[in-house]
């Protein structure tokens, strides 16, 4: 595995790449999600895209029309434009019907939304199963709307067309997978989404930079209809093959870190999530399945069973600036980006190094004569042994590393320091 | 199983009932039983009555001498009356044997009861398995008897004779049952004892109301050696048959709720009265088996084993009228005794629903074009779908509902509301 | 068993004996160790000593040298004897080779050791396994030092010889053993280490007193190279016999009570220790395996796996007396030891008797009959009583004594009192 995970240069490769990638309109379908994976191809390795058609059942549900919007704004009594897609894409519902009407104000209003609580906002509001326009402005504004005609005017298509995912996978020594999730279909929002494609991208390259023990299953999907789509497609060999698996999204400001479960709540992906953020930040948020809202829903659901778990910074839904105009990119930094990455290495480097270890001699070692234990002891060195010590207390061949390393309160990473010490000198073996 | 849970008109009938059964004078014997009894079988369906001869063995223990008294008086130094049976029997200490005696102050002493600490309450005392007699009276009367002769007089007798309990089966699709046991031995008191035989015999009227999955056995018996003389006729069926059971005792005051587990703590009675009582008062207090006091400590008693918990108000033992002549029908309410009826009621509830459910889809079912998924979400609604979703989520056959329930913190009831309309829309079914 | 757990004139002989050792320069070899031998074998029964030779490997480790000391001063500039070994043998490092040298203030300073913490305390310095000599004194007298010419003079010798320790078997009923190990390789020193010898000593005595269903395996080690020996000549027989065992070491100060768990936290061992001290003293001190420091090390490690526990007063490490030359025999007490002997008395008294005991009779028995359950009740006898139902109501033959007295709160030895009566009276049974 790669062992370099210091990289803040990263951070602001991710927040160059998000910013090129943040005016695009994406949505489940559609010209936006196509364009993405055209820049995105160019930085993640071995990605390709795959389509379904309008109409393809998938388990419960039926890939719907492919929406693309060329243009659209709206004109109030005296000609003044109110809002135009141009200026911002949040500003038509998704989804939209093509529409040109004009209206009276009351007519109109059923089409608008707006957050009285956030009036500078502008809301993110989709209708992918229910045929509606609409338009998404400041409150501020709407307060403002006077009586009179408006016209609304949405260049659209809603057509049979297809849905497109993104499939990366990196081969490692096992057939054994480990799996990373993000989506790819919300327009101009940064936190939630484009952090999580950034860093699943960064973490692809990252991945492929070195051998691995893992072979790797990374998805670019839009969510819900996209995860079952590719439910649908690999079920069995998912099944199969994935250990572990992550669902990367909302990996990009820099408050906190969170984490929420899989169903089953301790999978190889949970106990490494718990025991990285608990290092990483002791007062990390600690979500129950009970508020999942990604596509862990589908990953995770019965007969599905996928062992995926959620590392974050601030959650979906639970901070202020989520699904509105205000989710930029200066909320989003290069520092949260790095800080998202660097969690989900981590957590990789604990899976990939998740052996049981075993030590070959009877008693303590007598680390002395080896040059192992510090013949003048200062307070870090006395700590780094008495880690080491109790790493080898514990190393009886039954419990994998990540047991160990929460028994003795040391993180994995260091203890996989003191393995390849170990083994070097004889003293540890790998049972696994 | 029948859905009405609502029914304050229960409460007053309980409590008018109640009022027409404290005067009778019952004890583990003797006619005040088959008085009782015979009041009991007008309301109670099913209900029949089985006898034990004194002297027959049962268990570890022997059906004692039957008692019935007719009048008793205790006369003071100038012919005063202090107590006489016929105002309150529990003037006079249950089991007394015969008696008719002129004695000084300080020889009536042994022979005398009160409470010190409540002055104007009378005692409940008894002597079951050592030959005695005895009065009762309020501690404030007793400190003011003055020396001199006193004239003891009880019309009792004890002989052999025979013990009586009731049992009343109710069968259900099922020769599984759930088990109720009441205990039917207590002269004049309300919240111990009339509460009981009050919120069972109302419990057997709901579960004949409506066709069931269990079968029920139901018995009304004295206390300690009713339900010994029970097991002892009864165990091999018992411990084939019964999947939980429920001790009812003390559900008639409406301060507190209140439960003591069986001996194992977590039988299906459990589960069913700690999700219940969690819900309908979060405060509840939780006894620990270490508490018990009643017919539990037979049936769970090592080689019975049986799964009893007690779903109980205020506790024998913990509230301060108990075993006093306060224990009366001003402390034991109409709502009283419905609050405790209708927590049982949940609890049977709660027994007869409790599958394993199991979604029929892979991934999150389309509830949308189902009409399952409300269109406009308002606050409440939101909610309920939310819960619906989490049940989606967990009913993967393997957990059964209350499980399902504790785990997404909503009650069983609402969920069976839930899997009936998803039965019926085929997205889920009962794999038990 | 023996009954008898108390004498107070245990504590007295243990102080005293403790007097006469306590003067001897004990090390992990020499002649210090063979003198303290020949005094334990006055008082240990069947106490016998075992030696391995210089240079005889013992799993990872090798025997060292013998070392040996006769006399050693430090002399000033002015001829003036700044430390004296004769005065106490805490003033020579451990393990000094010989040396005769004149040197200047700072090239002496290396090989001087004080405590500016604690500036009237020698501390206690050893160095088995680097060649090197050195003076201990108190960091007053190592302040004053004025710059001029010193004389170190050490008579010792550093030769190969032999390691020396004790074993006492004392044969029960089953060839399943006890085990119980101290050490003995510190000079003056009371808490850590001669208290371990001395409770173990006393400890022995008692357990030889009367019959016994184990047999036990005593020993007395040097710390560490001597746990380690004993294991390399022992260990498939410890392996097959012992069921539990403890390490005695810091049982004689009366300050607090403190535990130290096995690796596995969880053996008889630890069940017992657990047990006892959470009633001798609620708030005894929990230590984790992580602040282990002494044979269990050894006799835990991963491979050796032993059922090995700590009950101790206070830990070494823990204490500021500690390896100085302020644990002395005003620290420890004879009620100090005292009490770390009953301590391990009721610890192996819970051992002998944990069987599983199961009620021959279904119900309660009538205790009243048999003239166990009091007529009149006291508030001692009510509880007494108590207990003994409820030890009764949970002996099903499923759970041992430990478990069964941990769940009614109730000392297992308590409940071995009733559990000799209930015998008695064929209402109770062992299942083991």
């Amino acid at each position: 595995m790669p062992q370099n995970l210091a990289g803040p240069e990263e951070g602001l490769a991710m927040h160059a790449l998000a910013t090129e990638l943040f005016p695009i309109c994406r949505s489940i379908t559609g010209d936006g999600v196509r364009q993405t994976f055209d820049i995105l191809k160019r930085y993640c390795p071995n990605l390709e895209t795959f389509s379904l058609k309008s109409g393809e059942p998938v388990l419960d549900w039926t890939i719907p029309d492919e929406w693309n919007i060329r243009s659209a704004r709206l004109i109030g009594p005296s000609g003044e434009v109110i809002c135009d897609f141009a200026d911002h894409n949040l500003h038509v519902v998704g989804y939209s019907e093509p529409v040109d009407r004009v209206l009276s104000l009351e007519e109109l209003q059923p089409h608008l939304h707006s957050l009285p609580d956030q009036p500078d906002a502008i809301p993110y509001v989709t209708s992918y199963y229910r045929r509606y326009w609409g338009f998404c402005i400041p409150h501020s504004k709407r307060a403002m709307l006077q009586p009179g005609s408006y016209r609304a005017v949405i260049d659209s298509t809603l057509a049979p067309g297809e849905l497109i995912y993104g499939e990366a996978k990196i081969p490692g020594e096992s057939e054994e997978e480990i799996f990373v999730s993000t989506y790819i279909c919300h327009p101009s929002m940064a936190n939630n989404e484009l952090s999580g494609p950034m860093v699943t991208t960064w973490l692809a390259r990252w991945i492929a930079s070195a051998p691995r023990r893992y072979s790797y299953r990374i998805v670019f999907v839009p969510e819900t209809i996209g995860s079952i789509a590719y439910i649908s497609r690999n079920l069995a060999e998912m099944k199969k093959r994935i250990v572990a698996g992550f669902n990367v999204s909302c990996v990009g400001d820099d408050r906190v870190y969170s984490y929420l479960p899989s169903r089953d709540g301790n999978t190889l992906a949970d106990r490494a999530a718990k025991h990285v953020l608990a290092h990483i930040d002791p007062d990390y948020i600690r979500y129950r399945y009970l508020d999942r809202g990604s596509d862990e829903r589908q990953y995770c659901s019965p007969g599905v069973d996928l062992p995926v778990a959620s590392v974050m910074r601030s959650k979906y839904g639970r901070y202020p600036e989520y699904h509105t105009s205000l989710d930029d990119l200066t909320l989003v930094t290069p520092a949260g980006l790095q800080g998202g990455l660097d969690a989900l290495k981590r957590c990789i480097e604990c899976i990939e190094g998740n052996l049981r270890y075993k030590v070959t001699v009877l008693g303590e070692p007598q680390l002395g004569r080896r040059g192992l234990y510090p013949t003048m002891s200062t307070k870090g060195s006395a700590a780094g042994v008495r880690s080491m010590m109790n790493f080898i207390a514990y190393a009886d061949g039954t419990r994998d590393l990540l047991d160990v390393a929460e028994i003795i309160g040391t993180p994995a990473w260091e203890l996989l320091d003191f393995a390849r010490k170990l083994v070097e000198h004889g003293l540890m073996e790998a049972v696994d």
